[in-house]
Protein backbone atom coordinates (compact mmCIF):
# COMPACT_ATOMS: atom_id res chain seq x y z
CA UNK A 1 0.00 0.00 0.00
CA UNK A 2 1.09 3.33 -0.55
CA UNK A 3 -1.78 4.68 1.02
CA UNK A 4 -0.89 9.11 1.21
CA UNK A 5 2.27 8.78 1.06
CA UNK A 6 3.58 11.39 -0.68
CA UNK A 7 1.58 13.90 1.70
CA UNK A 8 2.88 12.17 5.00
CA UNK A 9 6.33 11.49 3.80
CA UNK A 10 6.65 15.75 3.01
CA UNK A 11 7.55 17.11 7.23
CA UNK A 12 10.15 14.14 7.54
CA UNK A 13 11.65 14.79 4.18
CA UNK A 14 12.66 12.00 2.21
CA UNK A 15 15.34 9.30 2.46
CA UNK A 16 17.11 7.81 -0.47
CA UNK A 17 15.22 4.28 0.56
CA UNK A 18 11.86 6.00 0.01
CA UNK A 19 12.70 7.87 -2.91
CA UNK A 20 13.88 5.06 -4.59
CA UNK A 21 10.74 3.31 -3.54
CA UNK A 22 8.60 6.26 -4.98
CA UNK A 23 10.14 5.85 -8.46
CA UNK A 24 9.27 2.65 -8.56
CA UNK A 25 6.03 3.57 -7.64
CA UNK A 26 5.44 5.87 -10.56
CA UNK A 27 3.13 3.78 -12.23
CA UNK A 28 -0.41 4.69 -13.68
CA UNK A 29 -1.88 4.51 -10.00
CA UNK A 30 0.97 6.69 -8.36
CA UNK A 31 0.12 8.69 -11.12
CA UNK A 32 -3.03 9.26 -10.61
CA UNK A 33 -2.72 9.47 -6.72
CA UNK A 34 -0.81 12.83 -7.53
CA UNK A 35 -2.91 14.12 -9.95
CA UNK A 36 -5.70 13.89 -6.91
CA UNK A 37 -2.78 15.43 -4.70
CA UNK A 38 -2.42 18.24 -7.23
CA UNK A 39 -5.96 18.52 -6.99
CA UNK A 40 -6.81 18.66 -3.60
CA UNK A 41 -4.09 21.60 -2.66
CA UNK A 42 -5.25 23.65 -5.86
CA UNK A 43 -8.83 23.60 -4.46
CA UNK A 44 -7.69 23.99 -1.00
CA UNK A 45 -5.80 27.05 -1.96
CA UNK A 46 -7.88 28.53 -3.75
CA UNK A 47 -10.79 28.12 -0.94
CA UNK A 48 -8.26 29.30 1.70
CA UNK A 49 -7.21 32.52 -0.57
CA UNK A 50 -10.69 33.50 -0.87
CA UNK A 51 -12.30 32.21 2.88
CA UNK A 52 -9.26 32.23 4.48
CA UNK A 53 -7.21 29.22 6.24
CA UNK A 54 -9.79 29.34 9.26
CA UNK A 55 -13.01 29.29 7.85
CA UNK A 56 -12.36 26.98 5.14
CA UNK A 57 -13.76 23.40 5.69
CA UNK A 58 -11.83 19.93 4.64
CA UNK A 59 -15.42 19.57 3.34
CA UNK A 60 -15.87 22.26 1.16
CA UNK A 61 -12.41 21.86 0.13
CA UNK A 62 -13.12 17.88 -0.99
CA UNK A 63 -16.39 19.41 -3.00
CA UNK A 64 -14.04 21.75 -4.75
CA UNK A 65 -11.92 18.95 -5.63
CA UNK A 66 -14.51 16.52 -6.42
CA UNK A 67 -13.31 14.03 -3.82
CA UNK A 68 -16.09 12.74 -1.66
CA UNK A 69 -15.76 13.87 1.81
CA UNK A 70 -14.10 10.46 3.86
CA UNK A 71 -11.91 9.70 0.50
CA UNK A 72 -10.08 12.64 1.41
CA UNK A 73 -8.88 11.36 4.33
CA UNK A 74 -6.93 8.75 2.35
CA UNK A 75 -4.75 12.03 1.20
CA UNK A 76 -4.43 13.90 4.19
CA UNK A 77 -4.83 14.22 7.84
CA UNK A 78 -5.84 18.00 8.54
CA UNK A 79 -6.06 21.05 7.07
CA UNK A 80 -2.38 21.88 8.85
CA UNK A 81 -1.17 19.63 6.40
CA UNK A 82 -2.78 21.14 3.23
CA UNK A 83 -1.43 24.97 4.26
CA UNK A 84 2.51 23.24 4.73
CA UNK A 85 2.25 21.58 1.24
CA UNK A 86 1.11 24.86 -0.61
CA UNK A 87 3.93 26.53 1.18
CA UNK A 88 6.33 24.15 0.15
CA UNK A 89 5.24 23.31 -3.49
CA UNK A 90 5.39 27.51 -3.49
CA UNK A 91 8.94 27.69 -1.99
CA UNK A 92 9.78 24.60 -4.02
CA UNK A 93 8.92 26.22 -7.42
CA UNK A 94 10.76 29.22 -6.93
CA UNK A 95 13.93 27.41 -5.40
CA UNK A 96 14.13 24.54 -8.99
CA UNK A 97 13.24 26.85 -10.89
CA UNK A 98 15.97 29.89 -10.44
CA UNK A 99 18.96 27.75 -10.79
CA UNK A 100 17.82 26.55 -13.76
CA UNK A 101 17.51 29.95 -15.39
CA UNK A 102 20.60 31.18 -14.44
CA UNK A 103 22.49 28.64 -16.29
CA UNK A 104 25.69 29.99 -17.91
CA UNK A 105 25.07 33.31 -16.44
CA UNK A 106 27.63 34.99 -14.78
CA UNK A 107 27.02 38.76 -14.34
CA UNK A 108 25.43 39.33 -10.57
CA UNK A 109 22.59 42.14 -12.03
CA UNK A 110 21.90 39.61 -14.79
CA UNK A 111 21.50 37.09 -11.96
CA UNK A 112 19.30 39.41 -10.22
CA UNK A 113 17.06 40.31 -13.14
CA UNK A 114 16.17 36.53 -13.37
CA UNK A 115 15.34 35.71 -10.08
CA UNK A 116 13.13 38.91 -9.68
CA UNK A 117 11.33 37.77 -13.24
CA UNK A 118 11.17 34.40 -12.23
CA UNK A 119 9.61 35.14 -9.13
CA UNK A 120 7.27 37.64 -10.58
CA UNK A 121 6.33 35.28 -13.69
CA UNK A 122 5.30 31.98 -10.81
CA UNK A 123 3.71 34.13 -8.07
CA UNK A 124 1.42 35.91 -10.44
CA UNK A 125 1.04 32.86 -11.97
CA UNK A 126 -0.10 30.86 -9.04
CA UNK A 127 -1.90 33.65 -7.29
CA UNK A 128 -4.05 32.06 -4.47
CA UNK A 129 -0.81 29.36 -3.50
CA UNK A 130 1.07 32.23 -2.78
CA UNK A 131 -1.49 34.41 -1.32
CA UNK A 132 -1.93 31.50 0.90
CA UNK A 133 2.03 31.07 1.54
CA UNK A 134 2.53 34.80 2.20
CA UNK A 135 -0.78 35.28 4.90
CA UNK A 136 -1.14 32.07 6.33
CA UNK A 137 2.23 30.32 7.15
CA UNK A 138 2.53 32.02 10.24
CA UNK A 139 -0.05 29.79 11.01
CA UNK A 140 1.60 26.87 10.74
CA UNK A 141 2.94 24.92 14.17
CA UNK A 142 6.42 22.57 14.20
CA UNK A 143 7.90 20.91 13.07
CA UNK A 144 6.21 22.93 9.28
CA UNK A 145 6.63 25.76 10.64
CA UNK A 146 10.44 25.46 10.94
CA UNK A 147 10.51 23.42 7.48
CA UNK A 148 9.04 26.37 5.54
CA UNK A 149 11.05 29.14 7.46
CA UNK A 150 14.29 27.07 6.95
CA UNK A 151 13.05 27.69 2.71
CA UNK A 152 12.56 30.93 2.75
CA UNK A 153 15.46 31.93 4.27
CA UNK A 154 17.70 29.77 1.96
CA UNK A 155 15.56 31.93 -0.72
CA UNK A 156 15.87 35.36 0.71
CA UNK A 157 19.73 34.76 1.47
CA UNK A 158 20.15 33.98 -2.31
CA UNK A 159 18.82 37.57 -3.25
CA UNK A 160 20.33 39.51 -0.58
CA UNK A 161 23.83 37.93 -1.72
CA UNK A 162 23.22 38.89 -5.03
CA UNK A 163 22.66 42.22 -4.05
CA UNK A 164 25.82 42.39 -2.00
CA UNK A 165 27.79 40.53 -5.63
CA UNK A 166 25.93 43.86 -7.78
CA UNK A 167 27.27 46.36 -5.29
CA UNK A 168 30.71 44.56 -5.54
CA UNK A 169 30.31 45.16 -9.34
CA UNK A 170 29.73 48.82 -8.86
CA UNK A 171 32.39 49.17 -6.51
CA UNK A 172 30.67 49.47 -3.45
CA UNK A 173 30.43 47.65 -0.27
CA UNK A 174 27.19 46.77 1.31
CA UNK A 175 27.21 46.74 5.00
CA UNK A 176 25.14 44.04 6.85
CA UNK A 177 22.49 46.35 8.50
CA UNK A 178 21.84 47.90 4.61
CA UNK A 179 21.44 44.60 2.62
CA UNK A 180 18.92 43.24 6.06
CA UNK A 181 16.71 46.12 5.61
CA UNK A 182 16.81 46.52 1.61
CA UNK A 183 16.07 42.16 1.23
CA UNK A 184 13.27 42.56 4.05
CA UNK A 185 11.66 45.79 1.64
CA UNK A 186 12.05 43.81 -1.33
CA UNK A 187 10.50 41.15 -0.21
CA UNK A 188 7.73 43.63 0.89
CA UNK A 189 7.52 44.86 -2.58
CA UNK A 190 7.58 41.30 -4.29
CA UNK A 191 5.29 39.50 -2.23
CA UNK A 192 2.61 42.23 -2.55
CA UNK A 193 2.52 42.03 -6.30
CA UNK A 194 -0.19 39.02 -6.21
CA UNK A 195 -2.31 41.15 -3.77
CA UNK A 196 -2.97 43.96 -6.74
CA UNK A 197 -2.11 42.14 -9.82
CA UNK A 198 -5.25 42.04 -11.73
CA UNK A 199 -5.40 39.37 -14.27
CA UNK A 200 -7.48 41.50 -16.71
CA UNK A 201 -5.94 44.70 -16.51
CA UNK A 202 -2.23 43.50 -15.98
CA UNK A 203 -2.51 40.48 -18.57
CA UNK A 204 1.45 40.03 -20.16
CA UNK A 205 2.60 42.75 -17.86
CA UNK A 206 4.89 41.06 -15.64
CA UNK A 207 7.58 41.33 -17.49
CA UNK A 208 7.50 45.64 -17.56
CA UNK A 209 6.43 44.72 -13.16
CA UNK A 210 9.52 42.75 -13.09
CA UNK A 211 11.79 45.13 -14.78
CA UNK A 212 10.68 48.07 -12.52
CA UNK A 213 11.49 45.79 -9.36
CA UNK A 214 15.14 45.09 -10.89
CA UNK A 215 15.65 48.78 -11.64
CA UNK A 216 14.68 49.64 -7.95
CA UNK A 217 16.83 47.52 -6.56
CA UNK A 218 19.88 47.06 -8.69
CA UNK A 219 20.41 51.17 -8.44
CA UNK A 220 20.20 51.42 -4.77
CA UNK A 221 23.13 49.50 -3.99
CA UNK B 1 -27.30 59.76 26.97
CA UNK B 2 -24.84 59.89 24.72
CA UNK B 3 -23.87 55.67 25.17
CA UNK B 4 -21.07 54.98 22.68
CA UNK B 5 -22.00 57.58 20.04
CA UNK B 6 -18.32 58.12 20.03
CA UNK B 7 -18.18 54.97 18.40
CA UNK B 8 -21.38 54.59 16.60
CA UNK B 9 -21.31 57.86 14.85
CA UNK B 10 -18.18 57.00 12.87
CA UNK B 11 -19.27 55.04 9.97
CA UNK B 12 -21.86 57.51 9.20
CA UNK B 13 -19.67 60.03 9.48
CA UNK B 14 -20.08 63.24 11.66
CA UNK B 15 -22.80 66.35 10.64
CA UNK B 16 -21.81 69.33 12.13
CA UNK B 17 -24.95 69.24 14.59
CA UNK B 18 -23.10 66.06 15.91
CA UNK B 19 -19.60 67.55 16.43
CA UNK B 20 -21.04 70.52 17.82
CA UNK B 21 -22.78 68.37 20.25
CA UNK B 22 -20.03 66.07 20.75
CA UNK B 23 -17.78 69.17 21.93
CA UNK B 24 -20.06 70.73 24.29
CA UNK B 25 -19.53 66.91 26.08
CA UNK B 26 -16.27 67.30 26.12
CA UNK B 27 -16.77 66.88 30.25
CA UNK B 28 -15.24 64.71 32.59
CA UNK B 29 -17.19 62.03 31.38
CA UNK B 30 -16.79 62.04 28.10
CA UNK B 31 -13.09 61.97 28.57
CA UNK B 32 -13.26 58.63 30.67
CA UNK B 33 -15.87 57.39 28.19
CA UNK B 34 -12.67 57.99 25.13
CA UNK B 35 -10.24 56.68 27.52
CA UNK B 36 -12.15 53.52 28.08
CA UNK B 37 -12.51 53.25 23.71
CA UNK B 38 -8.62 53.40 23.20
CA UNK B 39 -8.74 51.25 25.72
CA UNK B 40 -10.68 48.42 24.21
CA UNK B 41 -9.14 49.37 20.71
CA UNK B 42 -5.64 49.11 21.81
CA UNK B 43 -7.06 45.74 23.31
CA UNK B 44 -8.77 44.77 20.33
CA UNK B 45 -5.88 45.74 18.30
CA UNK B 46 -3.12 43.55 20.00
CA UNK B 47 -5.47 40.67 20.35
CA UNK B 48 -6.56 40.36 17.20
CA UNK B 49 -2.50 40.76 15.77
CA UNK B 50 -1.86 37.49 17.98
CA UNK B 51 -4.63 35.21 17.40
CA UNK B 52 -6.02 36.92 14.32
CA UNK B 53 -9.21 39.02 13.67
CA UNK B 54 -11.39 36.01 13.46
CA UNK B 55 -10.19 33.75 16.74
CA UNK B 56 -10.09 36.55 19.03
CA UNK B 57 -13.40 37.10 21.26
CA UNK B 58 -15.36 40.06 22.55
CA UNK B 59 -14.38 38.53 25.77
CA UNK B 60 -10.89 37.91 25.63
CA UNK B 61 -11.20 41.77 24.59
CA UNK B 62 -12.56 43.38 27.31
CA UNK B 63 -10.77 40.86 29.89
CA UNK B 64 -7.57 43.02 28.64
CA UNK B 65 -9.18 46.30 28.34
CA UNK B 66 -10.09 45.37 32.05
CA UNK B 67 -13.71 46.26 31.65
CA UNK B 68 -16.48 43.81 32.62
CA UNK B 69 -17.95 41.50 29.90
CA UNK B 70 -21.76 43.17 29.62
CA UNK B 71 -19.95 46.34 30.37
CA UNK B 72 -17.51 46.67 27.16
CA UNK B 73 -21.27 46.50 24.71
CA UNK B 74 -21.79 49.64 26.22
CA UNK B 75 -19.31 50.62 23.84
CA UNK B 76 -19.76 48.70 20.59
CA UNK B 77 -21.91 46.70 19.15
CA UNK B 78 -19.81 43.87 17.84
CA UNK B 79 -16.09 42.52 16.94
CA UNK B 80 -16.54 44.34 12.91
CA UNK B 81 -16.93 47.65 14.74
CA UNK B 82 -13.35 47.37 16.41
CA UNK B 83 -11.72 46.24 13.37
CA UNK B 84 -13.17 49.20 11.41
CA UNK B 85 -12.35 51.28 14.13
CA UNK B 86 -8.61 50.21 14.24
CA UNK B 87 -8.52 50.48 10.45
CA UNK B 88 -10.17 54.27 10.73
CA UNK B 89 -7.98 55.42 13.37
CA UNK B 90 -4.61 54.54 12.00
CA UNK B 91 -5.63 55.94 8.52
CA UNK B 92 -6.58 59.22 10.23
CA UNK B 93 -3.34 59.06 12.71
CA UNK B 94 -1.42 59.22 8.69
CA UNK B 95 -4.04 61.68 7.15
CA UNK B 96 -3.61 64.13 10.02
CA UNK B 97 0.20 64.03 10.43
CA UNK B 98 1.53 64.41 7.14
CA UNK B 99 0.22 67.80 6.09
CA UNK B 100 1.24 69.03 9.35
CA UNK B 101 5.03 67.81 8.56
CA UNK B 102 5.12 69.59 5.12
CA UNK B 103 3.86 72.76 6.13
CA UNK B 104 6.28 75.12 4.42
CA UNK B 105 7.85 72.88 2.59
CA UNK B 106 7.67 72.78 -1.26
CA UNK B 107 10.36 70.93 -3.04
CA UNK B 108 8.28 67.64 -3.48
CA UNK B 109 11.18 65.34 -2.98
CA UNK B 110 11.21 66.64 0.58
CA UNK B 111 7.84 66.12 0.70
CA UNK B 112 8.00 62.50 0.09
CA UNK B 113 11.02 61.76 2.30
CA UNK B 114 9.14 63.59 4.81
CA UNK B 115 6.02 61.25 3.56
CA UNK B 116 7.76 57.94 4.30
CA UNK B 117 9.46 59.04 7.79
CA UNK B 118 5.83 59.95 8.99
CA UNK B 119 4.71 56.59 7.86
CA UNK B 120 7.19 54.85 8.89
CA UNK B 121 7.16 56.65 12.64
CA UNK B 122 3.69 55.89 12.90
CA UNK B 123 3.49 52.34 11.49
CA UNK B 124 6.30 50.91 13.72
CA UNK B 125 4.83 53.22 16.85
CA UNK B 126 1.36 51.29 16.36
CA UNK B 127 2.87 47.78 15.64
CA UNK B 128 -0.71 45.76 16.11
CA UNK B 129 -2.73 48.42 14.88
CA UNK B 130 -0.88 48.29 11.77
CA UNK B 131 -0.41 45.05 11.47
CA UNK B 132 -4.49 44.26 11.91
CA UNK B 133 -5.15 47.25 9.19
CA UNK B 134 -2.75 45.66 6.51
CA UNK B 135 -4.13 41.96 7.39
CA UNK B 136 -7.85 42.40 8.19
CA UNK B 137 -9.27 45.32 6.60
CA UNK B 138 -10.56 43.29 3.34
CA UNK B 139 -12.26 41.22 6.40
CA UNK B 140 -14.62 44.30 6.61
CA UNK B 141 -18.47 44.38 5.36
CA UNK B 142 -19.94 47.48 3.66
CA UNK B 143 -20.83 50.64 4.31
CA UNK B 144 -17.22 50.23 6.95
CA UNK B 145 -15.06 48.52 3.61
CA UNK B 146 -15.58 51.31 1.49
CA UNK B 147 -15.12 53.78 3.66
CA UNK B 148 -11.76 52.72 4.49
CA UNK B 149 -10.89 51.70 0.95
CA UNK B 150 -11.73 55.46 0.03
CA UNK B 151 -9.39 56.86 3.03
CA UNK B 152 -6.44 54.38 1.56
CA UNK B 153 -6.92 55.69 -2.08
CA UNK B 154 -6.46 59.61 -0.83
CA UNK B 155 -3.38 58.80 1.14
CA UNK B 156 -1.80 56.58 -1.76
CA UNK B 157 -3.10 59.19 -4.12
CA UNK B 158 -1.10 61.79 -2.57
CA UNK B 159 2.40 59.31 -2.28
CA UNK B 160 1.34 58.80 -6.54
CA UNK B 161 0.87 62.80 -6.91
CA UNK B 162 4.56 63.05 -5.16
CA UNK B 163 6.17 60.82 -7.24
CA UNK B 164 5.02 62.53 -10.61
CA UNK B 165 5.67 65.39 -9.23
CA UNK B 166 9.30 64.05 -8.30
CA UNK B 167 9.59 63.24 -11.92
CA UNK B 168 9.03 66.24 -13.51
CA UNK B 169 11.49 67.86 -11.02
CA UNK B 170 13.87 65.70 -12.49
CA UNK B 171 12.84 66.72 -15.91
CA UNK B 172 11.04 63.30 -16.82
CA UNK B 173 7.10 62.16 -17.20
CA UNK B 174 5.74 59.07 -15.41
CA UNK B 175 3.39 57.53 -17.05
CA UNK B 176 0.09 56.22 -15.53
CA UNK B 177 1.17 52.78 -15.76
CA UNK B 178 4.41 53.22 -14.16
CA UNK B 179 2.82 55.67 -11.34
CA UNK B 180 0.47 52.78 -10.73
CA UNK B 181 2.64 49.97 -10.48
CA UNK B 182 5.38 52.14 -8.01
CA UNK B 183 3.11 52.82 -6.37
CA UNK B 184 1.55 49.46 -5.64
CA UNK B 185 5.32 48.42 -5.04
CA UNK B 186 5.65 51.21 -2.73
CA UNK B 187 2.85 50.44 -0.17
CA UNK B 188 3.89 46.50 -0.81
CA UNK B 189 7.34 47.60 1.11
CA UNK B 190 6.04 50.56 3.12
CA UNK B 191 3.64 48.14 4.79
CA UNK B 192 5.75 45.67 5.07
CA UNK B 193 8.07 46.84 8.01
CA UNK B 194 5.89 46.65 10.93
CA UNK B 195 6.02 42.98 10.15
CA UNK B 196 9.56 42.25 9.74
CA UNK B 197 10.50 45.65 12.25
CA UNK B 198 12.53 44.14 15.54
CA UNK B 199 11.85 46.47 18.48
CA UNK B 200 14.68 45.06 20.43
CA UNK B 201 17.18 44.99 17.16
CA UNK B 202 15.71 47.61 15.12
CA UNK B 203 15.13 50.28 17.92
CA UNK B 204 16.14 53.92 16.69
CA UNK B 205 16.63 52.25 13.16
CA UNK B 206 13.34 53.87 11.67
CA UNK B 207 15.65 56.99 9.83
CA UNK B 208 17.52 54.61 8.56
CA UNK B 209 14.83 52.50 6.97
CA UNK B 210 12.87 55.18 6.05
CA UNK B 211 16.20 56.86 4.31
CA UNK B 212 16.13 53.65 2.53
CA UNK B 213 12.65 53.64 0.90
CA UNK B 214 12.98 57.20 0.34
CA UNK B 215 16.29 56.28 -1.78
CA UNK B 216 14.56 53.89 -4.01
CA UNK B 217 11.83 55.29 -4.76
CA UNK B 218 13.09 59.07 -5.38
CA UNK B 219 15.80 57.68 -7.61
CA UNK B 220 13.18 55.32 -9.64
CA UNK B 221 11.31 58.50 -11.42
Amino acid sequence: MIKDKAVRKTAKGASTARVAQQSKLKTGARRHHDTNVDQILGSAASLFAEKSFGLASIREIAARANISFPRIYYYLRNKEELLYLIAKRGMERLLVSYPKRIEGVTDPAEKLRIFIENHVRLSTGNPSETKVAVQDTGKLSEPYLSEIRALERHYSMIFRTLLVEVAQAHGNELDRARSRVLTSLFFGALNSVPTWFDHARDAGRQQPIAAEIYRLFVNAV
